[in-house]
């Protein structure tokens, strides 16, 4: 079977074995059981386990072979000892693909471990069983109630993601999750023993239900089929990676995290620019990236309009965006005009960024002010800071912050230029964590993400990521 | 009176008038009002309203003369044109400061405008009175319960701020506050007619209630006295400046905020350089440097421990330290050979960054690992992870969490290195605001904060605050 046809089985597995699945709650073959559970795989979950009758409910079987039916695809649990073992049996159930869970192999840097995991390949190999890791979280597909986590969205959407991590891989549909990303398929890929980093970026270039890519990569064995996969993934659709492990500690937790040779940075760095691909240095970049693409067209020009904040707001979003390099043009002469005849007393004082503050009484709104604006031709896209801090009492603040998200969401979409919210929320802490604030900022964050408008939660951040965003477009355009 | 009279008595009015007093809740002569009797100002507050009996619940009087007492300090709300009477009522009272709230002067680029605010310059100096503003939201002084925004804190800290802006003082202490910050004082003193940045710094600088000095200036009229200032203040204690209006569009937003003239950014740079001023581009890093001041002691070496997240995490964060130009040494040899007799399985395979998932079960338990490194002299300061992405149920992930946060408590202050922790808890949205999982970070948040540990939400964060923090201590060191 060709690749791209194993990981197709991968994901629409007929049934799905879980090897160690136990009712140890600190044990991850229950935890994988109860992914499975919790996300509605809808196909058959045999708990394998010689010791259990019953498993979450589940009838439970001695080893795979007991299985009543074919199963495609085993997640393995086991201790590394016990691997080879169940390799073993999986011919008689024509297992196509295993994931190991399983870890402390080659990662742990002794001889040993490293011996058993060739080992482990070559039983692989003979028993025609591909497998993904060792030592990784493996599939989250919830299309197909496939996850490796908890409280992960079970909505799908279209980001697809080859994450070496298995932590990051979490985190990144988690906080991904809550700017609003939604993820056709995430793997999890550890130790890359047997299926690679290249092999799954080409099976999501041709995914029909992915849209753009995410990667998180610390090394790679075989250099030339990876850059040939990696450009025509970003060849087909965007491809934002993270290359882990850049300088000399990084590379050496590299390698003790799936043993990967990380490889010079500039090397790494030629071949992303090369192949057309975004780099992003930190989660946090990566998931600011994945919503550009995700909820805006492409833009190819750096003016950028800014509304909202306050007068000191203003001026720092102004420094933002020109140290980012973009472009604040001063208000197009259209709105000038305007200004002059209907409210002269803005004349000569408003400018872009437009604070909102001034504005405020005055006998143009603000979301007239803002609707011309996304109009003008002077502008490639809006940034809209729904944040102010207007010093107001509770019902004044909270009905002016609600009337900047209805602002921004009504002005949007038809002929208006793209818009990018920003929600700043202060950090989290205890005192207020229920306070109406952060919850009403949430609400307003939860609105604007419904209506496929990114947000980020500060300027620095979203201008940032609009320029890499806006780069990408362009260099795609010189192509 | 020197200056210095004059603000303390601006800080310890015996009694303050607000002028413009009034019930109608959109208007600042309501907030001013309410400000004031929210925090508890112990002295007199006399509402000053022509057209009003009471005001929240306080006698109202028809203008400043008829009030039974002397007033120090007045809050003026009223519209510019209405501010040069004001003044002409002050001698009787003896009124020394006036903060003008009052806005649209200057800043409005109109001549009638910058000619009134001339005027009402003259006038102060004819009556001899002070004055901080116009176009600003004056004092927040929390030990005397004078304040200007809902919400703030109402304990006092160490920390004094002189800001331009209004709105960004607000969020100053808001989003500071939820990383623990308090403040001495805060003075926010827009168009600076009269009083000026260099008057509050040199104040701030000889306050014993300020230890560390926040500045946020759009630009300053005479820059002689302001070097001067800046560097005697620089000189007692931390500066950390923001200056606003750094290239074109932000030197336009300046001018039509405050009408302050922004100067070239280059000047700026090598000024606050020669005086000794760490630089912050946004509120972000503002706050994240005032942290680092307020709860840690000097560090002046670049050796950085880090502890905590899973494998992925570990790579990202060394790769983060060493891009903000720290050093990642690998543990020392003292705990290689307590490894190597300990616990053998980890031998050869943990480094720095500790990796916990790989410790988690075997013979060497968490917080041993982090009081041996926050013990060893190959470490300058230690960043402890609170937040891996286990992907185990509510309960595991919350005992873990709260694990190494107790550990990270237990084991700083002694005989150990600096702590500085990582709290990253994902973004709010609505869906998730009331998770458990962000309220249990945010609950673990508030006790590293109470025992003095300085947070941050992402690792790169913590590091590029760090790195700026190091840099201010040696070359301290070297003068």
């Amino acid at each position: 079977m060709d690749i791209g046809s194993i990981l197709e089985t991968a994901f629409h597995p007929n049934a799905i074995a879980v090897a160690g699945a136990s009712e140890t709650s600190s044990s991850y073959g229950y935890h994988f059981t109860r992914y499975l559970l919790d996300h509605g795989y809808p196909g058959h979950v045999y708990p394998v386990n010689p010791n259990r009758q019953v498993v979450l409910g589940l009838k439970a079987y001695p080893d795979l072979t007991s299985i009543p039916e074919p199963v495609d695809y085993v997640i393995c649990c086991l201790p590394a000892s016990k691997v080879l073992d169940l390799l073993s049996e999986c011919p008689a159930k024509g297992v196509k693909v295993v994931h190991l869970l399983t870890a402390r192999l080659s990662e742990t840097g002794r001889q040993e471990a490293k011996d058993l995991e060739a080992e482990i390949l070559q039983q692989a190999k003979r028993v025609n069983v591909r497998l993904i890791g060792p030592n990784c979280m493996g599939i989250y597909y919830p299309q197909q109630g496939m996850a490796f986590n908890y409280d992960l969205p079970k909505e799908a959407g279209t980001v697809g993601a080859v994450f070496q991590s298995g932590g990051a891989s979490g985190l990144l549909v988690r906080y991904g999750g809550l700017q609003g990303l939604r993820f056709s398929k995430v793997i999890s890929y550890g130790n890359a023993l047997d299926l690679d980093e290249s092999d799954f970026l080409r099976y999501l270039a041709h995914d029909g239900e992915t849209r753009i890519i995410a990667a998180y990569i610390e090394g790679v064995k075989d250099g030339k089929k990876f850059l040939n996969a990696l450009s025509n993934a970003a060849h087909a659709k965007p491809v934002v990676i993270i290359k882990g492990g850049r300088d000399i500690a990084g590379i050496k937790a590299a390698a003790s995290h799936t043993a990967a040779i990380a490889g010079s940075d500039i090397m790494w760095k030629t071949a992303f620019k090369q192949a057309g691909v975004i780099q992003a240095r930190t989660l946090n970049e990566l998931v600011n990236l994945l919503v550009a693409f995700s909820f805006l067209p492409p833009i190819k020009g750096k003016r950028v309009g800014i509304v909202g904040g306050g007068g000191g707001i203003s001026v720092m979003s102004a420094d933002a965006c020109e140290e980012a390099g973009l472009i604040v043009p001063p208000l197009p002469p259209e709105i000038d005009e305007e200004l002059r005849t209907r409210a002269p007393e803005l004349h000569a004082w408003l400018g872009n960024p437009v604070d909102c503050s001034t504005i405020r009484g005055s006998s143009i709104d603000a979301r007239e002010m803002l609707a011309r604006m996304a109009q003008s031709p002077y502008f490639d896209f809006i940034i809209v800071n729904i944040t102010e801090d207007a010093p107001f009492t509770k019902d004044i603040w909270s009905s002016l912050v609600r009337e900047e998200a209805e602002n921004t969401i009504s002005v949007s979409g038809g002929q208006s230029k793209p818009l990018v919210a920003v929600v700043s929320g202060g950090k989290i802490s205890s005192d207020q964590f229920q306070d109406w604030r952060w919850k009403l900022l949430a609400e307003q964050q939860a609105r604007l993400i419904a209506a496929h408008i990114p947000t980020y939660s500060t300027v620095a951040e979203a201008v940032k990521t609009m320029r890499q965003f806006i780069d990408y477009w362009q260099a795609k355009a010189a192509t």
